[in-house]
């Protein structure tokens, strides 16, 4: 079987699923839209496909899935409209910024028996797939307590900012959802705490651009996520596992492997600069996931629920820090 | 001016404070007193110095300073009566483990005006000197996050968990000490959990021995600590500090620093497995320091008031777990 | 202008050309010839290009450039072939293993004036450029000393070995190329020393499988290079650059940043076990440098002539080998 | 048995084994003896022993073991005068710069059954015994391949090289006596190539700063040497020995284990600037090993045999350098 996409969204991630698409054997990538006709365009162009409008992806019969790479308010409407025309359907979170549009949107899924996977892109890259393959190996025994560092190199526009739903639901989100793959079992609590010390205007926004967050489980596992809107040295991205036998740990990835010897020291190189040259292969690997299971009836994963409970801990984790208190969750 | 040394307490701990005392040149170690008499005696022959009563040694006009390493419960007291004696006081942490009685003490102290140190021996760490300097040099700006990992290598035996304090007042002391050190400015709130995950035993005493901890400052700083009472691995000891400029990061000693490869990937050793190995260098520094102030009169640190902080942290932590709710401190 | 391409050759090296062609955007892969039918056929189908027979890709006018990747014998006779037929040409390493073939092909190359470069892939590799422009921006001062360490994860099959030249014609002809290509200036003198400590067969074609080489420059500048056809760890490929003003190092690159700590210590997996994933990246930006130089009329980098001397280095360490003394070049 | 010990040389040296010995229990530091009375005065006040003359030293009782720490040519001379008296003798590197006036030496040495260690002390560096444990777990299977780096932070005085016996002879040997302690067989040939890159000076006294050495064992094993007599970065020191099974390593040590890391990048501080710092464990080991062997009648090691097949290695490096040939040796 090979699978026919449509793509919808021509923006910078659409066009890094469109390359991940065409990348793949038994793919083609059928079609694009876009509400900026030029962006579909060139894409269709530099890719060989169609500029087609959504109507005629949703009636198409060529089409097999849809990559949903637009605007984060239009996701669950979109979501809901090929659920019933019968699609299987790559999301990138969120779903949606409110619980009880995911609910809906997510009732539509389960009763179109929809196949939805979420873009948490993270949960593909190979050091952390490998940290989740020891950890299934017994490596490290009962997992007991994950360290999540997750700091951007800097802060977005503030255009986006007042779009995005806040540092929690927006940043944290990939954390949480990192938190609950390594986990492996629900979060029960949530402390957190926010600051406003990288950019006044954030907070002006009502958001903060610092954060520590600590999760607890039922088992009494724990972790603690710090979280900052800047990172001078570049994106760092790093976890480490304790359990009951030892610990794994991901260092950051670099761009280059070398290092400069001088009399002030030793010197590297900077991180990445950005999360695309820095998840590259975890996009590539995360479409490919989603073609793997379409193709081979597997479950697909990350899941909408997925997507939902991750957004669960980020409402509460802005509880926590703003109203000064634990919030237990579940 | 040599000063004149008496030890109190002839311990694991005090062995390591005499042989400090006696590699300074201009120091001289008089006396050693210990409700043991053989543990007195051997020390005594070792290092060369006179077995003395508590008494004699409170009455002594050739002892400038005691270093007080007896059992935790006798603290407060010794610390109040070398005071009226005029000596000058080296205590191991904590003054008590109670505040109302820290309190009193350290009242005690400066009524008399009495020269106290108080053992949070990593500071004197020569890595974390090294951050330390470096936050001073500005070479990271603010400090904005702080991470301190403080890993044991295994639980302690249950007699010392029944009369410790539990794990906050005696093993995230330090922590809470180090966080105060690098943050620079004082904690204002405090979340905290704690698990029994490592020895069921250690549970049944009404101690945990995992431990998350969330602190804030009035500029909105953060601080997490993460505790464990075992780390496989060896005694992990790890901070970072990120601040306005970058980050500033103290990986662990090595005891050796060999790596072995074969098919099997790259093995480096274990860590250190105790803490009188890892922070040998620390404790003669801490030393060192003490002497150094009193031969050069200038500023004692870190002092009793020091202590009683870093004490008023650890109750704040117990309670922000035990009740599930963050603390609000100073 | 777009770069039309034809392949020769549909093997393993091959097909990473195709996809490297293939990936970049204003070039076109037309056609496709090997000796074995099914691999070309494969191939065409693949990356949607037709085969040709050698003769219709010589006649061409559709085709601008060739990529040789035939075996060794063919190269020179084949560069020659298309030198005359007006293609831009690129080669696999070696041009020959004869150094008095080499100058025949490449007189044929100068008096046709072909554009034709030579596949040291190495010097894309991103690292290693980086070493080159941390070299060249000063970091490291005058260049003085430079230490090649490259192992093989294991030995190629006899049959290999007896066409390829030997150890120096066939694995450090790469750490030659790489050697002149950090020195900067021309080797002056050669001592090498071979061993059979990995396989008897390997000794018993005359070959050898451990070598440790020692070049000298006119300047006094030094470089050692470190042989061997196993490492059990993985494909270990490590610079050091000393200049008189520090150094520049470039570490293995790894599959994936994670270790793993337990009782035992600290572990890191294997490196990559294939030159073809350790250098997936060096071989797209080394067919992207050949279309690029191509478009823009940019001189071609490495040329033949870097083939031909790193090649009479090869045969300088041969015979220092077999005749136990320093050999003279240039 | 108290080992009673009298110190031959009070300068830099020679404190350090003062310092040594009197931080050993059963041990006594009885005597001292300097050319300079000062010296000879302020060592004594020191460490609490006497300043006798070589005479007195020689026809005393009261002393078991000399230490000899004075000028290079006085070693050999002292050797066979304590040899003679019957003293045990710890004899800094080397013996004599001359490899006949050491044989001459060493047959005094047997003839009188005179227990004789040299001071090769990076043998006790506790990261290079661990390389030495680990070959003999059987942890690299069998040597094949060693690769010594070792770099002096800078040259030192124009007066010094001039008494040094050069290069090879003063700072090689020590890595040649490392090479044989890793090796586990004798070297048979010696490539070796040396430039004035560092210090015009050290050219115009006929040395060289800045060598690389070949060394071939019988067996087929190799290593290669890097020297310099500047390393902007600090005191570089890094072995590795590559077997049958797999590779052991050691990265250099560290005097602190912070790295910072800002927008240029990720910075770690220079080595340490001194041996005397760098090899601060391996100097009280040393004299550790030289004391239990008296104590316990065990075999010393390195002996005097050792250093003078390190001298034959430094003379035939100087032969090859200079006549640009292999040089057999043994």
């Amino acid at each position: 079987m090979c699978v026919r996409f449509a793509l919808l969204g021509a923006g910078r991630i659409g066009k890094v699923h469109a390359k991940a698409i065409t990348g793949n054997s038994d793919t083609v990538l059928v079609a694009v839209m876009d509400a900026f006709e030029q962006a579909a365009n060139d894409l269709a162009a530099a890719y060989e496909c169609e500029v087609r409008s959504l109507d005629a992806i949703e009636a198409a019969d060529d089409i097999d899935a849809v990559v949903i790479c637009t605007p984060t308010d239009t996701h669950a409407d979109l979501i809901e409209r090929f659920a019933h025309s019968g699609k299987a359907i790559f999301c990138e979170k969120p779903v949606d910024l409110s619980v009880e549009r995911v609910h809906a949107c997510l009732k539509t899924v389960e009763d179109t028996g929809t196949k939805l996977m979420v873009g948490f892109n993270r949960r593909f890259d190979p050091s952390f797939q490998a940290i989740r393959t020891a950890i299934d190996e017994g490596a490290v025994g009962k997992v007991e307590q994950v360290q999540i560092t997750s700091r951007d190199p800097g802060p977005p526009p503030a255009e986006y900012i007042s779009k995005s739903g806040g540092i929690f639901r927006d940043m944290t989100i990939h954390d949480f959802d990192m938190a609950r793959f390594l986990l492996g079992e629900e979060v029960t609590s949530v402390a957190a705490t926010g600051s406003v010390l990288v950019d006044r205007e954030i907070g002006e926004l009502g958001d903060f651009d610092t954060a520590s967050i600590l999760l607890q489980t039922a088992s009494g596992a724990q972790c603690v996520i710090t979280n900052s809107r800047r990172a001078t040295y570049g994106y760092d991205q790093r976890i480490e596992v304790h359990g009951s036998k030892g610990m794994v740990a991901a260092e950051n990835q670099r761009p280059v492997m070398i290092e400069i010897a001088n009399d002030e020291g030793y010197q590297r190189p900077p991180l990445h600069d950005f999360f695309m040259t820095r998840y590259v292969e975890a996009y590539a690997a995360e479409i490919t996931s989603f073609i793997a299971a379409l193709r081979n009836g597997q479950d697909i994963s990350p899941t909408g629920e997925d997507g939902l409970k991750a957004l669960i801990l980020a409402d509460a984790a802005l509880k926590s820090a703003t109203e000064g208190r634990i919030v237990d969750v579940g």
